[in-house]
């Protein structure tokens, strides 16, 4: 069977269209009933011994090794391409003018995706997508806007794959505490204590830590804990809520009022947000917390981190391994840079990342 | 009973000597038989009960709130002390001079050491320390030189402790396989492709990935695995080794460098390093792999980091937690910056960091 590589397409016949399109959904048909091929379609079918060679732009037969060597095709895409199908899936390349399905084409309006996976069993001729993959290599950095309704394929250095899926959600709970006004603080170097705390505090609220198991006694507070409460109006500091967010940029800098906003955030949608510093993330939230002495598992590990962050995939895989394996999820809270005043919207975007097995 | 604080020093007189010292290891006697506290034990004694109050050098009384608020006393110093104490250990400041054991004094003589701990049932009247702590908060950078030898008390924003005990440690194991020379490899743009290998290559020596499943198939070098082939006379590659290891920096700029000596020491001690990406590390290793097909347990996950490196002790709570969830230990390779052939030694300080409950 002849196939010709002419710029990033490869194009083959009417036989090919038959064999590669109907049975397997390589390529795209074109007018006059040829098949085009991008180059990693082809690249796997050479592979597969489907094809036998590509013949290059100066007449030259291609076989897989002087195809996958060449610069027609990307190594990292085509292990991506290979994995998929030998899970079963059928997929396409991100070209919008390959496809009149309207769920294609609106799949692969974005520069991060490079496949279209089909749901097992669909095809190009369905209009129906079951994953938008971008093809990265463990060293490329990774931008967080990008992220969203993508699922990662990450190919680590000895070549094996892990992917990632990334999705936008919403972070809810009922947690909620009547707490009184004008409980008095203390501000040391890096908390607060509360020498004589109501109880509703730390069990209804779960603000802060008892100095010990001892009933009615001290509470320490973070600095995110006390700005909080004081901002509302339940504690009372000398120099009030903002001395408290000067001693917390004292300790971390501009961090604090990115962690702040995100903690007054979850406060506010009901999560109770506590130190998320064992799993190496900002926060752990348990979303229904009625008493600390019913409390269940915390569900959330939240990272704060700027929308303008660019991720290593391995501190991705890192975070997600971590979170998986003590039955929570991974959630990046993306702050946007501006003040959050000028903003409608709470200026947070909660992404989602996990471990998926296609 | 009275006690008057002077500099960093709480005096205290002959009953405190019986009450303090001799039965519960607070302190040091001086001449004339008074004792000498440091100011987080008088806390710790205020905190008890059993000081009412220490007499500022203003004259006024402190009580344990004033105190703690106090310069006199860190407040994260006293939470470890406190929790140590809670723990059932007998435990002193690092003072060179207030001791007269030999192996107190040469504890403490280090800045990194906060506190010495004495083993369970001893205390400082004998001459035998458990456990050299740092204490540290959560938002302290720490510097990798100061680590080793010492178990570092990391206080969290919330006031929680957790113990890291780290200490230098040797690698190695017995994974050996005798390779032929000059099999060919061809170079891509971020792996080498071994397109006829010779079986021991992955099957005892366990370098690379094969492509497939199939028998005698392609297999994928890394870099770094071709990079240290090279080198050994194993592989032959169009440039040769230099080629590769320019390769090498162009994907990852200086850290190949680092990350290839760390590799070839591990081989060279009889370890096979592969990827520890799905870990967030850069390697795991093997201590004794004969086959691939008879494949043990990774034991160690392995991070390459320069020597002067300052770490984040979530960063490094992230490291040891995952590493614990799969049974394996966390070691960082510190690589000094010089040139390695100039060093006698190998230049690498491998430095183990595990959870410690004391």
């Amino acid at each position: 069977m002849h196939a010709t590589l002419s710029g990033d397409v490869v194009r083959a016949g009417e036989r090919a269209r038959e064999r590669f399109y109907d049975s397997s959904g390589y390529g795209h048909p074109v007018d006059g009933g040829s098949l085009e091929l991008a180059p990693v379609e082809a690249a796997h079918l050479l592979y597969r011994g489907d094809l036998d060679a590509v013949e290059g732009p100066d007449g030259t037969a291609m076989d897989f090794r002087a195809f996958l060597s060449s610069a027609a095709v990307s190594e990292i895409a085509f292990l991506v391409y290979k994995d998929l199908r030998d899970r079963g899936f059928y997929l396409s390349p991100a070209r919008a003018d390959w496809s009149d399905s309207p769920a294609v084409r609106s799949a692969v309006d974005d520069p991060a995706v490079d496949f279209v996976v089909y749901p097992r069993g669909s095809g190009p001729w369905d209009d129906e997508v079951a994953h938008r993959v971008g093809v990265v290599s463990e060293r490329e950095a990774v931008r967080a806007g990008d992220l969203g309704d993508l699922v990662l394929a990450v190919v680590d250095e000895e070549s094996a794959l892990t992917y990632l899926a990334t999705e936008h959600r919403a972070v809810s709970g009922t947690s909620e505490a009547d707490l009184p006004e004008g409980v008095s603080g203390e501000l040391l170097s890096d908390r607060l204590l509360l020498w004589d705390p109501p109880a509703a505090i730390y069990d209804q609220g779960f603000y802060g830590q008892p100095l010990d198991d001892r009933d009615g006694d001290v509470i320490q507070l973070s600095l995110l804990e006390a700005a909080f409460l004081a901002r509302e109006g339940v504690l009372d500091v000398e120099g009030g809520p903002e001395a408290v967010v000067e001693r917390g940029r004292a300790v971390e800098g501009e961090r604090f009022d990115r962690r702040l906003r995100v903690y007054e955030r979850l406060r506010e949608r009901g999560l109770v947000p506590k130190t998320g510093y064992k799993f190496g993330a900002d926060f752990r939230t348990y979303a229904d917390v009625e008493s600390v002495d019913d409390l269940g598992h915390s569900e959330l590990l939240i990272r704060v981190l700027d929308r303008e962050h660019t991720f290593s995939p391995r501190d991705l895989a890192l975070d997600v391994r971590l979170a998986h394996g003590v039955r929570k999820e991974m959630v990046f809270a993306l702050v946007d840079g501006e003040d959050p005043s000028e903003d409608d919207s709470d200026g947070i975007e909660w992404l989602s990342v996990t471990r998926l097995t296609p």
